[in-house]
């Protein structure tokens, strides 16, 4: 049933999602069915049984969808109520690409252990929560503090969907050049949320030769603010500890000579064609800085054998719509608590794997969201991840 | 667009809402529309003006629906989560009689402040708060701390929603009888969220001769728990002092003795038919303990000229579902910042009137809400009541 739109349209007019309810309710037994008295089994089945609650309500196919408003897209701390868009668009492609249920909610708290205490007491109605564009570093603090309360999926989209989708980009790219995680000289230029998460993750997969550098520069163990009392769950440390920093490469510049990749998840103008140029034959060039990548993507081709970024008027766009739908479907599906490594794995190869071998090509390296193969086999990877 | 719906019914089936985006998305220009980057204007906006929140969000449509599931329906303290059911059911109810959008959110949360706290930090996104299911005399405090904390309407249904139906129903039951406000004197057994508001709302109204009984008896002034530590708000204290208690008529039955009206919100056996025999002349009796009135019906209608209960299969069913539907309609619709004495008087009014007076009848006191009168007069009642 579709409800009679009341109101009028002056007052509501942009909305991205609504709600509606499962069944018509036209009379009295259809009205006690929805409401009272008949919930009334429900709520006494899950008084008894709280798994219960996740075949008897929204529960099992809902995800918050959540955010202070600390860093929207790329204008900056913009407040709470002013990350809604964003939230109701991503809960309409959660609908739209994967039938889960997304419900906004705009969090006005900026201490982050007192964010995840307000989270936390309202999760009980939803299978999995997303976070969504929060600051850096307080958006590592919020999201550990919930998994710390949580036994359901928390994910924070701005880093694990972003890892994941590099990932896979990273994966059909190697591919296409010819290279191995292990060989592959990667220089990634951003260590905030995407950074920091994008580096873990490949870390992980095996890309061992990782150098990272931010707005100060060349990330290494002896730097003044790793660390330091602002390296908020001390992201910039393992960062720091975990990757291949060349100290005498001061500069991203000096860092791409003979490099093989290139990742930038910071802004424009970072690299010139003159860098690309440097390093080694046949790169692969991820410039993500939003709406701007970090070189114009022509100039890239020019010299690299891959060029992708985060624009829909490019190929390859690097987009966590390729992630997020199937991931949070099979996260739903399988009653995951939580999102393990395993389980962005399984997606990123999903996620490459949907270009087909015939297909691949270097202006296409990852598939269209509106490849009808994509969700379903990301969902049904990370359901399989999840299997005890 | 209806969204196809994912996951195995094993999960999911039984749910009472779904999340459904407002429009298509089949190619890359809606995408870019719906999401990124086409949500930035629209963010931008709200930053720049919060009131754009109001039409370029679901802010200006939406209530936010929320219990701590301390006393569901008749079932007690059986937890946030089991009260979910209750939540969806009225979301629905919501959506289809006044289209309005209703988000459950069962929160987790005991002490009144803090959960008002949570609550408040999450309700940038509503235009409204409908609380529901929480115990007295904790929903007390909770209402007056988030009343005291937003600026839109915080509405505890219980209260509420019950009082303006009971005035309605009253109202009526006062014309068919040929009684005025001043003159009817009535008892009303229960001081729980309901009895509360039934006997403020009746009083401010003019009903100037009631008796409250409880548990404890006679509410008096000098009764030790009047006024006590657990006489949180001071609802017990504020009863007291603004009702006529007869210290005389120490119990239920004596306080009938000549009574005009008898409201019940305790629990089944309170009154018997020899009670109602000793009222005043053609008596009103409101039987409203649910699912078990304090009297049977059937009894009750031997002696007295209006019955009215909660339940479904009996005539004048007193059920908040004629009053919150349209009561959230109009508080958005004029974007209230509370909820008035104004607006719920209006509110009955409309519910009272939406019974012509050729149909009034002692079995037809109340509308019923399939009505379709009914919400769009109590809507523009109480957008009216709002104005400036």
């Amino acid at each position: 049933m579709r409800a009679v739109r009341w109101g009028s349209g002056a007052h509501v007019n942009h909305p991205r999602i609504e709600m509606l309810p499962s069944e018509s309710v036209e009379d009295a037994s259809a009205l006690a069915r929805v409401y009272t008295p008949g919930v009334a089994d429900a709520c006494r089945a899950i008084a008894g049984d709280p798994d219960a609650a996740w075949r008897l309500t929204t529960r099992g196919n809902s995800v918050a969808v959540v955010s202070d408003g600390s860093a929207v897209l790329g204008l900056g701390d913009i407040g709470a109520q002013a990350a809604q868009p964003v939230l109701e668009g991503k809960a309409a492609l959660l609908k739209r690409f994967a039938g889960v249920d997304g419900w906004p909610l705009c969090v006005d708290v900026r201490d982050p252990e007192e964010m995840a205490h307000c989270i936390a007491a309202v999760a009980g109605g939803f299978g999995g929560i997303c976070l969504e564009d929060i600051a850096a570093p307080r958006c590592f603090a919020v999201e550990r503090h919930l998994q710390d309360a949580l036994d359901i999926p928390v994910v924070h989209d701005d880093q694990h969907g972003t890892a994941i989708v590099v990932l896979a980009a990273l994966q059909n790219a190697l591919r296409l050049t010819g290279r191995s995680a292990e060989s592959a000289k990667t220089v990634v230029v951003g260590a905030g949320a995407a950074g920091t998460a994008i580096v873990r993750l490949l870390t992980v997969w095996g890309v061992s030769k990782i150098a990272v550098y931010d707005v100060n520069g060349l990330l290494h163990p002896d730097r003044d603010d790793v660390g330091s009392h602002d390296d908020i769950d001390g992201h910039r440390e393992w960062l720091a500890g975990n990757t291949q920093p060349d100290p005498g490469a001061v500069s991203v510049s000096e860092a791409l000579a003979d490099a093989d990749v290139f990742i930038g998840v910071s802004g424009p103008g970072v690299i010139g064609a003159g860098d690309i140029a440097k390093m080694a034959d046949r790169p692969v060039i991820f410039a993500l800085a939003n709406p701007d990548p970090e070189i114009d993507p022509e100039e890239a081709r020019e010299h690299a054998a891959v060029v992708a970024t985060g624009r829909s008027d490019e190929p390859n766009q690097i987009n966590n719509v390729l992630a997020f739908p199937g991931l949070f479907r099979g996260l739903l599906d399988c009653r995951a608590h939580e999102l393990t490594v395993a389980a962005q794995f399984a997606a990123a190869r999903a996620i490459a794997d949907t270009v087909s071998p015939a297909d691949l090509h270097p202006e296409l390296i990852v598939p269209s969201v509106f490849d009808e193969k994509l969700v379903p086999a990301v969902a049904a990877a990370v359901a399989r991840s999840c299997q005890p």
